[in-house]
């Protein structure tokens, strides 16, 4: 096993009716919050309105910053910015999915520096502060809700960038599984994509590869994703189906199961980011066709996770070791259709004329994230297989 | 699944030669320190000069508080409270295993109320404060180094009694396998028997049983411990599994594998205590009478995750749940003979005769915990199934 840190000390409040203590624990950061939420679901739920009386209640001053969109952008990002300064805000309240928790840890950020908000994103300028974060979350997927990243897409640049460090952890995460519970059937795909994706970038990239307690973890944590999407998309009101997906998705990208592995990468993001923020297609149906595609590239170069996780997932368990991969990536494929999520170009009306474009940006992103083998005719090669 | 609130803000330094790392981490908290050790291991090792000469290089002033023994008990923690107190230290560095950093624990407590120390554990106190507690981990069995609990013997009453809560999760916790590699074979056993005893305990008596993803987590754990310790036992020196098995000690009781279970008991350890706290034998030791004895006992209530445990962990699929019950706490009996930890009591040279006794003060600690379905009848005949 590798050396590593772990330090996570985000707070989290699991269950039903929890959302009712956003005042208190706000309160316990400040006086005054900047609300960051999402378009009218929050006020359709009704959550926006307890959450306000909730702060009033608690004695805490409300300034709002709605509108994040999901694949959340830099300018609304700056403008959050503008507005917590200006109003001197002491905290920052997420109520959303991950694109709202994203944008609320960038404004965090960006409130605590001079530097230009994207500085931070780009490596120009260093995390060294942030307001406290809280949050209330209603889509789990990214794991925001206990990690120290966020991710956002400057749409001049089209670039789809990430940064992160110890300040960007949430202080309070409130999850409440019922609130979850009418996710469309869709989106409840992409966001089990979007957990089973975070597992494996570091199962299948870890530099380590003695970490059975780590394998095992991440295998249990994939079945009963599996497992609890499809009861969910059977009964979309199955509360403890929706609990146990939400609980996986946090714990899928909190650090806790990459601690060890050693150095890891992200391919399969740096090929999906691209897509996007070019297609303003869900991250998820991204996913779901960028990571059977790079499982090929890295069977073919020899990858043995990608052979166990066919083995220990799937129950594949004969043939030669490319042959159990192939069979694998195909029943991965296979169940990605099933739930609903594409996994192919064609199916999320991407054209594959515009791969020297996408190859492009994702080249760019691969260098960002230090992934160096990864040349831009490799990344067109892999992004062929996605046709 | 249950609601529940995660919070476990402990920072985890994880890896070879991660012990110099004690100056700077112990002088983020504190000017002076009291420095908690048990016998003379960690002076043999080296450790404890290493220790020593990076607090002074970090300008870190020590007050020693060496001593503690296996078992720890009152009345040296009573002592490292009057010192603490009177050199008027900062923080608290334990240095060795378990119970040098529940000594620590219960030294940080007791310095910071005004109550005698004792009283924090029978619940005549509450836990408000405690100094800073930092560790390095000699020992890895308990999980102390990422909980907010600590066990200590009242060597009067032979009261063997935890307390916790939010102040005591320690600050850091420096984990290095390699000051691992010199654990004997026996103590290896019994590190083993407890960490297994942690995951079992929620495993077998939460009270919700729909919680798939922790069931898994926890044999994944479980069966990852017995690889390792078998590693460990064929060569002491392999540095990889000493940290696999380090690392799932850890997970094993931090809160993480209990949470959304619901309420849950500990009888195997209530069961436990009595016979550490009279005979002074290893607490993993006991561990490993009392799991089995009262396996039998939740088998014969009808308890399906004993059924669900032989089926996962030892692969028993033929036979009725009662039959699949029986021969999974066989082979869990045979495992535990295997490693060298007794399961039985004559094996610890505990007199069966000693039953009223033992069965006595395990009632008082039924009591103290809240298991209110265990009598002093059903206490001893469990017992009974131990000899």
């Amino acid at each position: 096993m590798n050396s590593f840190v772990f330090h996570n000390p985000t707070k989290i409040i699991f269950g039903r009716d929890t959302a009712s203590q956003v005042g208190e624990e706000t309160a316990a950061w400040a006086a005054k919050v900047l609300l960051v939420y999402g378009q009218s679901s929050i006020k359709q739920s009704g959550l926006y309105d307890r959450t306000l009386a909730a702060l009033k209640k608690a004695g805490v001053a409300v300034v709002e910053h709605g509108g994040v969109r999901p694949n959340p952008v830099l300018s609304h990002v700056r403008e959050g910015v503008k507005r917590a300064k200006s109003e001197k805000v002491e905290a920052v309240l997420a109520v959303g999915g991950g694109s709202v928790l994203d944008s609320a840890k960038a404004i965090a950020a960006g409130a605590r520096t001079d530097a230009d908000v994207w500085d931070l994103f780009i490596g120009k300028a260093k995390l060294e502060a942030a307001l406290p974060v809280i949050d209330i979350l209603t889509v789990p997927a990214t794991g925001s809700e206990m990690n120290g990243s966020a991710v956002v897409t400057n749409e001049e640049t089209r670039q789809k960038y990430g940064f992160g460090g110890a300040p960007l952890y949430p202080k309070v995460s409130i999850l409440d599984p019922a609130l979850t519970l009418t996710i469309p059937r869709d989106y409840s795909a992409y966001a089990a994509v979007d957990a089973i994706s975070h597992l494996l970038e570091g199962y299948f990239t870890g530099a380590d590869e003695g970490v059975p307690l780590q394998d095992r973890l991440v295998e249990s944590t994939v079945r009963t994703i599996m497992e609890s999407i499809e009861a969910i998309q059977k009964n979309p009101k199955d509360y403890e189906a929706r609990a146990t997906f939400m609980w996986c998705a946090t714990l899928a990208w909190n650090g806790l199961l990459t601690a060890g592995i050693g150095g890891f990468g992200a391919p399969s993001h740096m090929l999906e980011h691209p897509l996007s923020a070019l297609y303003d297609i869900p991250h998820g149906a991204g996913l779901s066709i960028t990571i059977p595609a790079w499982m090929k590239y890295a069977a073919g170069k020899g990858n043995r996770k990608v052979v166990q996780f066919a083995e220990r997932i799937f129950g594949i368990t004969a043939g030669s070791p490319a042959d159990k991969a192939r069979k694998g990536i195909e029943a991965l494929e296979a169940w990605f259709r099933k739930i609903g999520s594409p996994v192919r170009f064609g199916e999320a009306e991407i054209p594959a004329g515009d791969i020297p474009k996408i190859a492009a940006l994702a080249r760019d992103l691969a260098e960002a994230w230090a992934l160096n083998d990864y040349s831009e005719q490799i990344i067109a090669g892999i992004y062929r297989d996605c046709v």
